[in-house]
């Protein structure tokens, strides 16, 4: 098993957590990304049909015409990096059949041995969910991917600000998405908070324990 | 800031994580449990708004009750804990004034000084969203909690397995939710995985990060 964290620290670490307003201008080390990167590739999914692209917006003037779109959210044009999380807009046959291809390569796996988990994401995501099920399905799995990446980025002393606010349909034209069979669901900015952002010394405001998690 | 863990940790224990699909019968020790617990109440959710609730279940008929609709899987019954997450249905300008308050409580903040922010989450989430939508927001935030749920349990070398294959409406009736306002979306079961269970070993199915995650 790798090096983990205790429970007290990993404690510490998420309440350490808060949505960042104001990051400073350091980049993050390459090596410090590179984990983050493999938080996005290595989430879990339903089936593991990873339904979701990440598009990492390094270039400053799309950033400035992304932040117009974002509540002019300055998290958007400052931090270190910017993830925008899309979601595949359909999970048809033909997905699932490059899913179950994907896993006879990584796995070496014949594929007649795969015919029948083939023949359940069929049934029940390519033809079970109606399209409009299915774009929802796919967003709830960018937010595990989200909320995977955050709670990483947590843990290795990284910021994040999650970033809903933000015009999906206005992303989407800007980064030139039209045809790319994904659409924009989120964004999340990572780097470090600024010394004077006041937000990081702000109580966390959350109902009491003993009221949102209960015992049966 | 709190102790972390390194890149390299992070990303070993990401790749560590799987999908358990047998749990051996040893519990979580107490610390770690609580600081599970804390990953949920302190997950980040939409203007703060914690439109969700986290039931653990405890009781083997319960928990035997459920397995039978959730495809008879083993997690279900032999996990160390198993938390049912719950959205909230509707979040009304009633539900949006309990934040406020309590934003009040925590921070010692006059209300009036919060009437603007007060004001920004009735207009877009209370009345700015449809309840066909607002459910789905609800949903959303729950899997932010999920995502962040599993990626501490990774961080510490604990097991989970997400259960989507379940019924929520069988689910709400087993657990007595009519009427509270909330309902079931997803499960996670969470513990260590028995020594013999193959998919342990078996290699991590991922497209290329190349494909999956891209610069612009």
């Amino acid at each position: 098993m790798p090096n983990t964290l205790s429970p007290s620290e990993l404690s510490a670490a998420l309440a350490w957590r808060y949505a960042t307003k104001k990051f400073d201008t350091r980049r993050l080390p390459a090596s410090a990304w590179e984990a983050l990167a493999a938080s996005l590739v290595l989430a879990p999914s339903s089936f593991g049909l990873q339904p979701w692209r990440f598009l990492v917006v390094e270039n400053p003037q799309l950033r400035a015409r992304l932040r117009e779109h974002s509540w002019n959210q300055s998290q958007v044009t400052d931090a270190s990096h910017l993830v925008v999380f899309l979601r595949r807009a359909s999970t048809g046959e033909a997905e699932v059949n490059r899913h179950i291809a994907r896993i006879g390569e990584v796995r070496g796996v014949p594929l007649e041995k795969l015919e029948a988990y083939r023949q359940l994401m069929v049934a029940n995501v390519a033809q079970g969910k109606s399209a409009e099920v299915q774009r929802e399905w796919a967003a709830r799995q960018v937010y595990i991917a989200l909320g995977q990446f955050m709670a990483a980025a947590a843990a290795m002393g990284i910021d994040t600000c999650p970033l809903e606010g933000i015009d999906p349909a206005r992303y989407d034209e800007i980064l030139g998405l039209a045809g790319s069979g994904h659409e924009t669901v989120v964004a999340c900015a990572a780097g470090y908070r600024a010394a004077d952002d006041a937000y990081a010394q702000a109580a966390k405001v959350r109902y009491p324990a003993g009221e949102v998690l209960r015992t049966v």
